[in-house]
């Protein structure tokens, strides 16, 4: 097989919610670079692999509990039909891994992601020891579902894709890029409601620029992200983490 | 004024993007929901407040570098169009204070939110200072725009509105309620790939059954959230942070 480095960036979706997608990954630049054939995106409906005429997937938890749980079979159906090309099968859930942007970054280098959103109290733990799933969480708050962390995981990813961002956007300068929090930003005009663009921006002093932005940065990362700070001045490169 | 306490939830939301909503709030608990008037949906298009006929909404950054930033008197006016009806007003940004379930819950008590949708390198301090902008961060990581995460916030808080959750759903038991990570799900099958369920959980031991789920969310939060663990271990509760 010759390698064929145009091959679009590809995201997989497993949901019981189908028309939830592309939801916001419809619009704006994401949408467009799909249209565009820079990346593509397909769902599979998990409830297509359930044995029942009542389309039934779950079952209530072992050992009681609230809610419902995702069987572990008809989820393995699901995820064997698809073809993984060597692309990371991730479940999302609260439990999982932090999401950073040094993940965001590899995923964007890859050949696109398979995503498994969960519904209901959750999936059982067998499938994504079996599948060996990637857990990844998108914050510290519960969601009705998987399917717009997905969509939180697919734009994070679709957005760094070469191509995507026009003038108007940038994936250069920004929060976490370096382990700190972004600058503050102005723009015209000159005076808002009383208020002055700082000074030192309007000097056309680009050394005295970059100074001021990067204290700004130091300062709102201590004040805002003790975590973030502790890392970024012990040496460590939040980035490789 | 009398209070009303039928008056739905209310999420209005300022973005350049109205196309990208409801997007994945359509559908499943969170779109029927909606339907049934337990909360509301509204988008207020930012570049209806354009003053130009090209209907601009941003402008090179004060200082130089990449990207364009939305201006701030174009975003006052977007934001003073809405009715604020004691909702707080939201900006997303990766430089705002983490969201947690804490601050989910807290706004899925109150009267709904106002969320502003950064695009492009962002939007002029001045006005995220003079109209006093909570800002809110889902997570470490960087998007094309808030929308997604506006969807995000959304969710987390409709879901905990009274009437929301089904039968197969559940806001009681789960990750971050008690600073720990959820335990393992198990459900039918018995067994899965030759994988079985903890006996503990079939034993009917209901003691015994809770004992286990502690040991592993204690396991699990250790082993994968140090951080989490951390404020767990010292008594902190995470839930008052």
């Amino acid at each position: 097989m010759t390698k064929n480095p145009q091959k679009p960036w590809a995201a997989t979706v497993l949901t019981l919610f189908p028309e939830a997608f592309p939801g916001a990954l419809g619009a704006s630049i994401i949408g467009g670079s799909e249209k565009s054939g820079i990346w593509q995106l397909e769902t599979v409906d998990i409830r297509d692999f359930s044995v029942n005429r009542h389309r039934t997937v779950d079952s209530p938890p072992a050992g009681g509990g609230p809610g419902m749980v995702i069987k572990p079979d008809i989820a393995a159906k699901a995820i064997d039909s698809v073809a993984q090309q060597s692309r990371p099968l991730i479940y999302l859930t609260p439990r999982g891994k932090p999401l950073t942007q040094t993940r965001v970054r590899a995923l964007s280098k890859g050949p696109g992601l398979i995503v498994f959103c969960g519904r209901f109290e959750g999936l059982d733990q067998r499938v994504i020891d079996a599948r060996q799933m990637e857990e990844i969480s998108i914050g510290d708050y519960v969601l009705a579902g998987g399917e717009v962390a997905a969509q939180v995981l697919i734009e994070a990813c679709v957005r760094l894709l070469p191509g995507v961002l026009g003038d108007a956007e940038s994936a250069t300068e920004e929060s976490f890029e370096d382990g700190l929090l972004e600058y503050p930003l102005y723009t015209k005009p000159r005076e808002f409601e009383g208020r002055a663009i700082p000074e030192v921006l309007l000097s056309g002093d680009h050394g005295k620029i970059a100074k001021w932005r990067r204290e700004e940065q130091i300062k709102m990362t201590k004040a805002r992200r003790a975590d973030l700070w502790a890392a970024f001045d012990k040496g460590d490169d939040h980035e490789c983490d």
